[in-house]
């Protein structure tokens, strides 16, 4: 058995860690789970996957294990690693590499440990995993049965290689599922973003100008959190005409980043793209101005600007490092432009990760009994097994739903007039 | 010219009415009618159109026309024509046939006076006016170059008709482009349900109980209202799973209806589906309970079994019926169960309307370019349409967004590690 | 028996608004008429009342009656008065003098006749009454007993005869009372102003820019509901520091009027004062702004200075007067600058009402016990009063409440260290 | 010099703390230390505190230091103190009694040590320091000036014992400023609880059935930031009508606790009384029911009863205890019922603790310069303080607001008819 961790030691801390999770995960760690003892559905299935190593991720790498996978993990972040997680997952039999604090060259080297592996199935997040099978291994890709992708960057990754026509095995995009997104995107990145804001700065939204960039799933659950933190005022960037509109209309203020930049006091970037927040709006900022990215990669925030522009640095309160620009204004950027929740706060609630690994899950037994039968594409997540989740969850929240009786069906078909 | 309204000495009223509308509706009325007026992509061509005749609907007739257009109106709903609109729409030279307060068969004979006239396009509001020209006229509808349809009913009705193989032109579902749905479904109806029913009735929301029937985009602005007004309790019930988790995460109560209708205060349908509530909720309602329904057709609270369980039954304010059961408890009904935005207040705000209209000139323009080259089937509006419309109304709100600069266009695009 | 109404052949419709009123007043209508008819704590007192003219006020007078008060009523504003519910209150042996549509010597004249009549006790709103009794007929004053003052606006007129030393008689603020501050000034004023703002213009709330003049309970509820409604910024403009930073921190925006003028779709006052939107706001404003008051007297908005500005005035619609600037600007004015939840739509729904008349009754009862006590002071509703509406109204929701135990009350009054 | 604190060498570490709290505390660290440091308003006067000891106190403590006053400071709650910053204070020359993990001996023993020096002003939160010079060394409390009181529990208990006629010097009510109300029990106490119970648990709370026991401003901003966070239901608890009343008219449930109990996912103390959540209530609870305390004392929730029922207890993470019961059921208690803002976050937001100590401040130079004029009783803070607070704010935050106009002044004077 291989592995990588910090210490092994820390595996009954772990342990309870991930045995809390485990409580707020019905659906993965409970429902899915006693099938997949049951049925084996993955029975000798090797899965590979490049996750964020935390106590809910353990949760889905014990039920596919429970469903008869064996299972190589590794971090899809070099600072978001539970490393008592780790060490525990380990310690039931996972091959695990990952750390927190891990510099760039070990980051790779952990995700090479999967890729060389030769998985049948891959699970990625953020597509580092897709991105190495498919550039630095092709042949290994090319024996892959098929992949999921966690991210909305992974999926616009995956699909640009689609597009380019160099796929080599089909993806699900679980990012896309709607149980995934309202849950995790919207719901899960907007609570846990203000948290690693929060636990960083202990600041009071309360009267504060917020400009949250980006309007898609992640930048709404943003938004409306900013809102009912009590922020003065919500501002919006967007690029997309139609999600400007939107944002107008759910309430908020839409304006470009140049003008944005002047009134804000707290600023974060949901866009998936890069440079979003530069030179050309740093210079623009108030003293005391504060940067935090909800973004897969640390792209968002243009870092190098910020040097650039910048006298003097230092770590001021832990997850806060303070710029200080000729002018003597003071800039300061959480978590050093990383993903916010998880560096600065303990990432996504594990009822929001049940979602999400639930369509994991699910979707990796799908790839298995669809083995040959799917075209290299990038498809959604089936509408059963979206249903099917959310039926689950429902179930574990004791909400029950209305049916439509036979009457209503019928209704629903017909089209005549009567 | 034929044409049948109530009186045309209204037109004077109605021509304001229309002039008030027109201010509030910036990009039908003026952006997309100062092109269409230079342009003429309408020229010759008749259209058919079944709608509700509103000061709304007038701006887009007037700008159909401006286009070069010939136009038919005739009413979508018998109780929710603007008389004084008829009219004056009639010295415009639109032939008319609707009034307020029509029976069924003249509802039904006007839909006969448009499809009979042998359009080239289309538009529908509910689906009527195609399901007519497929059930009585086929000859006519294998004629028509291609139609457009405004509500979710009709795109329900459409989509059945697809699917059984019957559709003979192609469809362009209006009512789902995203422009559309965001300010009419959703905060069209959100806003103007609520002004239907306090019109009627004079409540006050806050601290009431309020029960929204179905979680589509008119049951979300529903009981985003709901609570912006103040409601003690929004409870959304659903068929469909993971709406029923959506309206749970967006912080409302879900339950069975037959749970809800032994609390609820108010009660509103939004799901396009009849007998939603019926007798077995009606048995459990509370004295004083206020049925609405902001659905398409009036089948959503069914009335036989309002009828067949009363003893008595009054009109106590315009808009509001008493109906007393035999056990001494009263239910007032809204509007005859219509809806109850049309029927008890003016429908859509014309901002919304402005949105939803704007997608119809343009889908129509699109319709007449692309003639046989489209296949019989339900189309969405033309995601360029659909920006279209959002980049001119932003524009006239004065509001501006980025733009993607070249390096982010291209990171957008690669995929690589690098 | 003396009266001047409309017409008083409208009582038959009077009488079917005032029953649906009392259906939504149960502590007014029902709870404490049941009371007073059986001990009949007012008999043969002269009730002299300057109240709006509706179905809610139809509720108060007739519980007042069944006490054994004789009741005369005058309207307290020119173009509130239900005509229907005059008459049927005629009908039902008040003295009523309002009609809708009274020019300023007529209004003036009904207030002289309650004030000649010699009442004992005297309601007023806004303080018209008071004003009367102590300017022109001060030996009248001198003989009342007690009087009650509905309104903020009245009250600061009190307060400022209290301060000056003319105060002849106790007056109880019922307008301070809690259960009428939370119900009437700041969810009935917040939603009904909003309900005359949508009949008059019938607009979308969602996406645009609501400027709040004021921020006391009426002005926050009004804020509370224009985000509620989904505005894309709401405004607030103040003149006390604490109540600004209030704003601030409730989540909205806060700045002078002059830059507000500049960014507003929507202005509404409730300050209590006269000339916050004056000549040099104006001259700020965008083309189609829509100004409304929801302050007691119509002189918020100064209307001399639109006038003036104006080259040209026109009704658009009902209850909407545009006027046509020199440079061509239009701004639209609601209810001619009058209270717009009254001119525009129903006043205040029947549920807020009811606490604010609860308060009215119990407050008369209090006077006619006390009689000969109180000193010439503005008096807060006593605290029991204020509590026993809220047991009321709570009651009367079916809504249960927590009791102190016996260990509880004894912890509450202990403060050594233990 | 005297102190007793964890350990100096953590100085430098509270130094950079303190620097990160004044950065967010303009009014007391820049306004007011400015002025101070001028006028020396307290020059000599011994000022001796038992408060929070966090960096938020630091800077009011560096500001009293400024005005010319000696400093002792004792911890307000055993578990709350910072120990880098009272390392950091020591250093700086205060006389500092306080380290995290106080046993209840050491805790008296501190402010024991703050009440024998005897103060000339005390400023308190929570009322232990009052209580013990009243109780224990009733010839200094003679000597003392004046004081002050942080908490809603304080002044409870400062009221009983003015009631019982035993206070000894004149007291100021900071909690009671709306300037400190508004921002501290409100949004301050709102957002930390939350804040608090998230790092405690990391659980989602969108979907969640919150209970938030009181209705007092604290219970108001925690019920607010629940629903801002997505909760499914926020039901309140009370045992005061109109409190009650307008938790429901906010748009709240309303039920008593042995109701809510049965549903609450997560349970918030606020009510400032004791075993509101008691065995009565605990034998009604889900499995997996959380408990938190935001009132001042850890008796809110009656651990004992916990204890009792209860055959099982562990830490599962830190600041989280799991309770399990008789019967299976898993209770867990958070931060052991003391204040789960303090004892499992960092307590309030420094801007929340500007105003409060702003208010602290002002007072303590008010009651300098009043000494001996005032009579031992509870005193409001002067609103000419609690404005001052606001205008000093809102400047802080570049917001500007209208001031009346003569004309206005004049107008607001006036009562007569004109």
């Amino acid at each position: 058995m291989e592995y990588r961790v910090k210490d092994l030691g820390l595996a009954e801390r772990g342990k309870l860690q991930i045995e809390w999770a485990e409580r707020n995960m019905p659906v993965v760690a409970r429902m899915i789970r006693e099938r997949f003892e049951r049925e084996k559905p993955l029975k000798g299935i090797k899965v590979g996957a490049v996750l964020h190593v935390t106590k809910e991720t353990a949760a889905l790498v014990r039920t596919l294990k429970a469903g008869g996978a064996e299972v190589r993990l590794a971090a899809s972040n070099p600072l978001s690693t539970q490393d008592d997680v780790a060490a525990a997952l380990v310690k039931d039999g996972i091959e695990v590499c990952a750390w927190r604090g891990m510099n760039e060259d070990e980051y790779f080297s952990c995700i090479e440990f999967v890729a060389k592996w030769e998985p049948d199935i891959v699970i990625d997040d953020g597509g580092d995993l897709h991105a190495m099978l498919h550039d630095k291994f092709p042949s290994i890709a090319g024996k892959v049965w098929g992949g999921t992708e966690e991210t909305t960057t992974g999926v616009i990754r995956l699909r640009a290689m689609e597009k380019q026509g160099v796929l080599k095995y089909p993806v699900i995009a679980v990012n896309d599922a709607r149980t995934k997104m309202m849950f995790d995107n919207r719901y899960g990145t907007g609570q846990s973003t203000f948290d690693g804001i929060l636990r960083a700065t202990n600041i009071l939204v309360a009267g504060k100008v917020v400009v949250v960039a980006g309007y898609g799933w992640v930048g709404r659950g943003i938004a409306l959190r900013a809102k009912g933190l009590g922020a003065r005022r919500v501002i919006v960037t967007e690029v997309d005409p139609i999600r400007a509109l939107e944002a107008v209309m759910d309430g908020f203020e839409v304006m470009p980043m140049r003008e944005a930049a002047k009134v804000g006091d707290i600023f974060i970037t949901a866009t998936g793209n890069k440079a979003v927040i530069r030179k050309e709006h740093m210079e623009l900022m108030k003293d005391g101005a504060i940067l935090a990215n909800a973004g897969h990669f640390n792209v968002e925030i243009w870092i190098p600007d910020l040097e650039e522009l910048a006298t003097e640095k230092r770590e001021i309160r832990p997850c806060v490092t303070e710029y200080r620009l000729k002018d003597g204004r003071r800039i300061y950027l959480l978590g050093e432009g990383r993903l916010v929740n998880l560096v600065c706060a303990e990432g996504h609630p594990s009822e929001v990760m049940d979602m999400s690994f639930a369509n994991q899950a699910l979707s990796v037994e799908y790839l298995v009994k669809n083995k040959g039968r799917l075209p290299a594409k990038v498809y959604n997540v089936p509408l059963e097994i979206d249903q099917e989740v959310a039926r689950l969850k429902l179930k574990s929240m004791g909400i029950e739903i209305d049916e439509l009786t036979e009457e209503q069906k019928k209704y629903l078909e017909s089209w005549k007039l009567d």
